[in-house]
């Protein structure tokens, strides 16, 4: 068994993530997140909300997980968003058309689908499963579709990132922001991606969590305010240069940024936010790296794109969150398709004046000459630059037709007029992480074993801010005298905030064990010194030691011990016997 | 201006929510939450989470919002989740049926399709629209249809609600708590129904947000080990027959189940839960009430069934929450269509010993004789009853034909076995909370006007616990002396993870009134006594008081006032002057 299938299998048997609808033969690509999995998740997006919601002050908004049809025309995703398809004729498997031939061209994404059924063909590729002929190549979107309402007037697709949340609310968010850039909002929320054959567990999904953020900038600045805060960060960077030598290049941000290898501060800013927030949930930092986009990889309008990759167990290296400069191809895509204004009024320091022409057309004169054509006329005249208004006759293009003008119809002068500001497209920096590949990611680089009293023990060393348990209470034995006490530390407790489980099935190293399985930072044990002297133990998971601790002090150690203000060896009177405890016969 | 569109006017223009997809026409029944709606909504989820992940122990998990089939044939959602249409064989316009004959048939609900038709005939009603013809009336499924993969082959359905989720994670949630009766799971997430128009804004959406809990308990014992927390515990109960009196009844919950006015304590603790969980996001007291369905809109299968419902201007009163027995059903119905087993072995206190009927038939004699139905005698001997079994001629039944079996070729005896425990279906008691709703509820309850130097005041009244906004800090002037402290202050109590909005646009009076408007308990002005004397004044919303406290002990202050810690009176020196301030002009 490789770490992955002990890390899958673990995962299922415990309760934190398992293939759904299994009553119900299942169906690939989509995932449960049970009684241990869905806690984990959750605290892993409480805290991306504490570093990109409470920290940078950006807003958080829910939209709607279904879109109508403008959105993704807008977005590309109706037209773009789609896979090469081929059947067979026989046996009407589907396949991936450009998979088939992976083989002959190692890059078949540059092939028309017309292009990719010529390799078939030439190639005699059949079926993989009967040898049957194969049809013709043809696309297949990968939204899922639906209808809105009854009679199959109106289609719905669920949303396929929930980045359009953001740019379609850009007017609401531009005036709750009170017409001011920067500023950005947020989504964590459901996304979905019809696959056409997922697998590898939670990694590719049909239905997935995402956290996106959409920060809105002035084009013309790309520093960020706070940058002093992440200049000294050291870290590994992957960049094209770089991975052109095989080899990171560990640097601080502000040599990075100095050096040229991130593009600009405003991205580099937010490319170690997200180094620190992986940090803080517990991805291994030897095995995590930040890889550039290649000029190839990058979408034709972005300035630069960087991904956060994990080293994972079987799956090699794998894309966990995507940070790139997508400048202003978003905003000025809605601006077409919605025909609604996503400009930003930015007003200059001061007023500067600057000098305007203004022509007038002589409509009595052009009136009744022009007639229905006359308003045209002064439209085209009124667009004329100087250099064309000279001369005594004045040449206008009226859609092809070219007409000529006397001067006399037309006066003009030159105006100097006060300017306030101008009108930008905003550009986008947009950070975007899928949360169950996160979430899977902490699983397998939390997970970890050793050998106590010569049998193997599993550990995840989930990091107290992720567990989904923080503390495990057990009477050492189900009696009376120690389940009521036990039970009333689980009340305390919970009052308190901490997720709490309660076990008094099995022996006290079996219960160890189980709860080290599954993260548990601390164990408290209820025994016979806690009817006759008021005290429990409190248990390391990682160390396996233990400190005896005054019942009414309990809450408050713990509280300190979550918080990180009081380290464990301080905690208590140390249980020199600890260890005895250790053997899950115990 | 009524109260309703006082708040969804409010709603909208502050960024709480608006009707989604404005930029392309918009789209009924999907709403967006805004940069102040999600956080409200979000914290109404977390003190959920706090009343019933935390408190009472149950499992959050999270399952997917797509279903496969089996699942909600099983449900009964795919045969029984429709609503009756008809169109207009002119204009195509579609019409929910039995809406269109509620001024002739009062209860339209109980007439099938044909018989709403007979309806629609005989009162020769047109279409509203154009007078045209309708058409027959026909089934419309509510749930949202899709396809799961390319080729058609597997259909999947928008999940109507979030329950069916623990209905068939039942065997794993089982095992998880460790195969013992009572436990619950519970999903906050996204459900979805198609509905034919929606309107009354977030209160019918064809995309909501449910909170469920499904409590699987013994069905012999309903009683609930901490009903004593909430015996004492008084409400209005609107019951069956207080209704037919036309007024609720107060008394306490101990009460409630002693007169058999709730069907068991089990439901009346989960009941009394709701109702603190309402109380603590700021549903009033005096426009909510709990309802008891009749027993002809209970489901046929429940025992009991309570809602909550609050009184909302315009709409009237309207369904939150519902609380209900629902029995044995679900469970029952997956075991049909899944065929997997969902029953609990339950152990009896001690084992106990039971006569067992053993038959012993001959095979050696009947194989022979019997041939390819010996097997079949065999069985239908063994389940024959000792008073059967007696007598020289055994008269048994083959799938309708007699047989009788000579006495000689069978025989029997009665043993003593001991049985450990018997196999029961566990019942299930599920709240059901609507997010949206709630969310809506506590936004016109909050809503609140009062006059301040002669001018109008909007204030959300918001509980401190739910309030988007917790602290505005907001500078005197926007220079540069006083911008920074605030800054600094708005740093420090991020950090601490508070809510914060700062703000330097306008008189600081009507900095006050957006801030009342949208509920931020306490405003943080930072003035020159800043700069001079290191205070800045904290000032409550809803008495528009303000006290002065040293900056340094500012954070802590706040901590204190958000935990109820410490009253505002309390916090520091009053400010006599504070009201002077008031006017939006100042």
């Amino acid at each position: 068994m490789d770490n992955y299938e002990k890390v899958t299998e673990l995962a299922r048997r415990r309760g934190f993530l398992w293939p759904a609808f299994e009553l119900y033969g299942g169906a690939a690509g989509f995932y449960d997140y049970g009684p241990l999995g869905a806690p984990l998740k959750r605290r892993i997006e409480d805290i991306w909300r504490q570093f990109f919601v409470i920290k940078e002050g950006f807003a958080e908004i829910e939209a709607p997980t279904i879109g109508v049809e403008g959105i993704f025309q807008a977005s590309g995703h109706l037209s773009g968003f789609s896979d090469p398809l081929t059947s067979c004729k026989e046996c009407k498997e589907i396949y991936r058309a450009d998979h088939l031939i992976k083989h002959i061209i190692e890059v078949p994404d540059a092939l028309s689908n017309q292009e990719i059924y010529s390799v078939i063909k030439e190639n005699e590729i059949g079926c993989p499963e009967c040898g049957g002929e194969l049809s013709e190549v043809y696309e297949f979107n990968l939204m899922f579709k639906t209808m809105i309402g009854p009679g199959n007037k109106m289609a719905g697709y669920l949303r396929p990132e929930t980045a359009q949340g953001m740019f379609i609310n850009f007017p609401r968010l531009l005036r709750y922001f009170r017409d001011r850039l920067p500023f950005a909002a947020v989504q964590i929320g459901k996304s979905y991606r019809n696959e056409i054959s997922p697998r590898q567990g939670v990694i590719r999904l049909r239905e997935f969590t995402q956290a996106e953020a959409e920060i809105f900038i002035d084009p013309r600045d790309k520093t960020h305010p706070r940058f002093d805060e992440v200049k000294d960060v050291r870290m590994k960077f992957y960049s094209q240069a770089a991975q052109e030598r095989g080899e990171p290049e560990e640097m601080t941000f502000g040599e990075a940024v100095e050096r040229g290898v991130v593009a600009h501060q405003m991205l580099a800013y937010y490319v170690a936010r997200t180094y620190q927030f992986l940090l803080a949930v517990g991805v291994s930092p030897e095995r995590m790296r930040f890889r550039q986009h290649q000029s190839d990889e990058m979408a034709h309008y972005a300035a630069d794109c960087w991904d956060a990759e994990v080293l994972l167990d079987r799956l090699g290296w794998i894309e966990i969150v995507g940070i790139a400069d997508r400048t202003d191809y978003d905003l000025k895509a809605h601006m077409d398709i919605s025909k609604v204004n996503l400009k930003v009024f930015v007003p200059f320091e001061k007023p500067v004046k600057r000098q305007k022409l203004v022509v007038k057309p002589d409509m009595k004169a052009l009136g009744p000459r022009f007639k229905g054509q006359a308003k045209a006329v002064a439209e085209a005249l009124k667009s004329l630059n100087p250099e064309e208004l000279e001369g005594e006759r004045i040449l206008i293009d009226l859609g092809g037709e070219k007409i000529e003008i006397d001067s006399s119809l037309v006066s003009y002068e030159t105006v100097e007029e006060e300017v306030r500001g101008e009108e930008i497209v905003p550009h986008v920096i947009e950070p975007s992480f899928g949360i169950d590949r996160i979430t899977y990611s902490v699983l397998d680089h939390a997970y970890y074993e050793d050998t106590v009293d010569g049998e193997a023990r599993s550990v995840l060393r989930l990091s107290p801010a992720v567990a989904p348990i923080e503390v495990a209470v057990l009477p050492l034995m189900d009696r009376d005298e120690l389940v009521r006490p036990a039970r009333k530390i689980v009340d305390d407790l919970r009052v308190l905030g901490f997720r709490v489980d309660y076990d008094t099935s099995g022996s006290i190293g079996r219960r160890y064990r189980r709860n080290d399985e599954i993260g548990t930072p601390y164990d408290v044990t209820v025994d016979y010194e806690t009817v006759e002297q008021g005290t429990v133990t409190i248990r390391d998971r990682d160390s396996m030691n233990q400190v005896r601790v005054k019942v009414e002090e309990l809450c408050e150690k713990l509280e300190q011990l979550r918080s990180g203000a009081l380290k464990f060896e301080d905690a208590g009177e140390p249980v020199s016997s600890a260890k005895e405890q250790e053997s899950p016969a115990a």
